[in-house]
């Protein structure tokens, strides 16, 4: 029998309205919220009397274990005492790129501390509600973020999504160490995506900022983005609409 | 200026516990909720005083064109007129194999009714957090129906996203109408995926009779799946812990 169970929440893009009712009831009713700075900042406003523990960015094992710690010790309240309730915040869904995986990973070390994930709205879902319908059809997520995945991991995966005419959704295109990097990757999928094919990025999901283009593959190759953009690549199947890019189903009409 | 804005709210697995506030708050403000039967009854108990308008499920023109009508439609109420406030109701993420493109295509046809997408909690992430973090990397969601889209791409996709390397997600494994095809999935995806393999298939998703299994890919080509089913593949890097299917993100511990 467990201890004590850790939520590993997903609370979406940053807008605390994009967050689900699980997500809010269960960091409501924690003791202490744990994630990396900017994205307990998004949450101070909401709940403002929890206990927040922050790391900077890099710092993901220290997260966890500063975690499974924090619930290893007991609070003393009014009626005698319980565990910390402790809750993991992730941007997006916790399961995507995000801590469910390395909480998992170092779980075995605290036999007493058990984990249950909360899921969330991932970029690759709010962003097309932004863009239009870019992702109908089977669609592939790729992270340009090469700190945990070769680059020829990341190249080849560009290159099957594209020859597999997969909606493609690319996750952290640029960063100031990772300059010129969306570039590489329209140069990568340019032999098999057309010059016309509609294309997407949605900036600040969710947040201060927000904001949406459209534009077509060849216009991609010299958008600049950042850390803050989500870029998707519609199939082969999609069309404009009301400046938006929408990916056909193939409903007869 | 558009007179009036159709809501089309991904409503998460069925919990309504699941749905983003956004969605919730949206459904709520709505005169009327439209939508395949079965995700309109998840939704009675929750908003019982709103005006339902149910179709089947094969019907998704005839909904979508119900609800542009209702759109243009006055509704009198004390303060004069207004028109009546429409939400279509998807399962998951409206823009995931849901009703946002299909509105989007007819949305030509109705010059004065705009579109707003609420994104929501699709199976791809619900289903990861019930059976650990199998999409924790790069990941490609593929449906296996081919009502709309032919089979040999279906298969030309699997096999692509395997030797990707990507974590896969099917939809749709199987239905009455198509008996067999998670077998045969498994028989295209074979030479590209090692036996012991972790993958977790995960059942009536946050609704009466939610379930997961774990299991290795080879005993899933044997797994009896059905429509309700969403399957997981997770990539090569992935193990199993406490019973759960989780994929390495390669942090340095």
């Amino acid at each position: 029998m467990k201890k004590n169970i850790i939520n590993i929440v997903g609370i979406g893009p940053g807008d605390p309205k994009k967050m689900t009712i699980e997500a809010y009831e269960t960091l409501y009713s924690s003791d202490t919220l744990i994630g990396y700075d900017k994205y307990l900042d998004m949450l101070k406003d909401t709940f403002p009397d929890k206990r927040f523990i922050s790391t900077s960015m890099t710092k993901e094992v220290e997260r966890c274990r500063i975690a499974f710690e924090e619930a290893e010790k007991i609070l003393e309240d009014e009626s005698g005492e319980r565990y910390f309730k402790v809750s993991v915040v992730s941007s997006g869904d916790a399961g995507v790129y995000g801590m469910a995986s390395l909480m998992y990973e170092l779980l075995p070390e605290y036999p007493q501390i058990g984990i249950n994930v909360i899921p969330g709205v991932t970029a690759a879902l709010s962003g097309a509600a932004l863009l239009g319908a870019p992702i109908a059809n089977d669609f592939a997520v790729i992270s340009m973020s090469d700190r945990l995945t070769p680059f020829t991991e990341i190249e080849k995966r560009l290159i099957l999504a594209a020859k597999g005419d997969f909606g493609i959704v690319i996750y952290n295109p640029e960063s100031k160490g990772r300059k010129g990097y969306l570039k590489k990757a329209c140069e990568i999928l340019a032999p098999y995506i057309e010059e016309n094919r509609p294309v997407g990025v949605a900036r600040n999901i969710g947040r201060a900022g927000e904001s949406f283009l459209t534009m077509t593959f060849k216009e991609l190759s010299v958008y600049s983005a950042d850390m803050h953009t989500t870029v998707f690549i519609a199939n082969s199947n999609s069309f404009f609409v009301d400046g938006k890019v929408v990916t056909r189903r193939g409903y007869v009409r």
